[in-house]
């Protein structure tokens, strides 16, 4: 949903637009097929680039299928667990080479807030050194700027920016565990339930496995 | 050469090795055969990430079949066109992330002082601004070091730092071209053929198309 809403401002700022999926054997690949849909709707390229020998040998439970998926908030300790170690380096280095080949004008990622937690690449001294890695690595070359307009706000600010664009969320998956319907225990259900409810908007259409564990856990 | 030329002082460095190659769809992809053939001579475990949809992506005569590799010394402006934007994020960001997973103690890149004519992503600048991001991006998660021992030496260099090891250079591949036999006149090979030459050492075992052309282009 923070890639969706994302996307949906930048069709607003700019010109062209292009949707980047990577296929990292996530166990929620089926996040693709929402973002294929989102692409669409937005009259945008969308492009993926499959990587899943990297997810096979990354440490995390989001890509190793015997450890479970854990339950709460992103606060909570055994968090840790969904970290990818170096995902956003990846993928926005491979947005940038493709954005640097295309002569784009920026790369665009929905990191928020409530990231920082447990995602280290997710926080604002991340974003600004990887700006500069950047600098240094394309010098000479197309050097698109590095967009992150979430990284300040809440997931909840994230509903109030997707409701005035009007994004469909229930054209949007969240849930770690990748199955038919949102799990509406792991963490970014959890976290999503949340926004939802802070933001006073209705999560309409996205069905959940359980839609009150969440209450009790949040920090 | 380079690389060969890395893990053999690599494995004198550290008791356990494990030899990274990545599949981008580049034209010399037969250096992948070289690089297997050095981790078994090494016993090294030997890891492909395989990722053909950057490559097809990024703008490049070492991905894009349609365009001319440039000949001539990495000096010249036309070598501009071998850049694979990124690149060696994209490489190094693969490589950490599964050095952190392994809780390994550092990953290293066989970036020399001869690349730095053309390639800006093997300067020194941007192996510090890389060194810089990684630890932010790995707060808290287990951190590699980057290590680069060839970062200010030259390739001539890189022969006799082989030398020592006993690397057998007819057992590494570097022309772009990517043919039966080494092509000669590419960037890569007539700097080959410029660093045996002027370390004093034979390239046994390699045959070039051209073993002349070389001698004209050299600055």
């Amino acid at each position: 949903m923070d890639s969706t809403a994302l996307a949906y401002q930048m069709r607003e700022q700019f010109d062209e637009l292009i949707c980047l999926s990577i296929n990292y054997a996530q166990r929620h690949v089926k996040e693709l097929d929402y973002a294929h849909r989102t692409a669409a709707a937005l009259e945008a390229e969308w492009l993926v680039v499959n990587i899943p020998g990297w997810g096979a040998l990354a440490d995390s439970v989001l890509t190793q299928e015997g450890d479970a998926i854990p339950h709460g908030h992103y606060a909570e300790e055994s968090m840790i667990k969904t970290v990818v170690p170096f995902r956003n380096p990846i993928m926005l280095g491979i947005a940038m080479s493709i954005a640097s080949s295309r002569k784009a004008d920026a790369i665009a990622i929905a990191v928020h807030a409530g990231d920082h937690f447990v995602y280290p690449d997710c926080r604002p001294d991340f974003i600004t050194a990887f700006r500069e890695m950047s600098v240094k690595a394309l010098e000479g070359l197309h050097h698109p700027r590095l967009l992150a307009p979430f990284l300040y706000i809440s997931k909840t600010d994230i509903v109030e920016v997707g409701e005035r664009f009007k994004v469909p969320w229930h054209q949007t998956w969240s849930c770690y565990e990748g199955e038919s319907i949102h799990c509406g225990r792991c963490g970014t259900c959890t976290e999503r339930l949340e926004a939802f409810a802070e933001a006073g908007v209705k999560d309409l259409g996205t069905p959940y496995t359980d839609t009150e564990y969440w209450k009790t856990v949040t920090t």
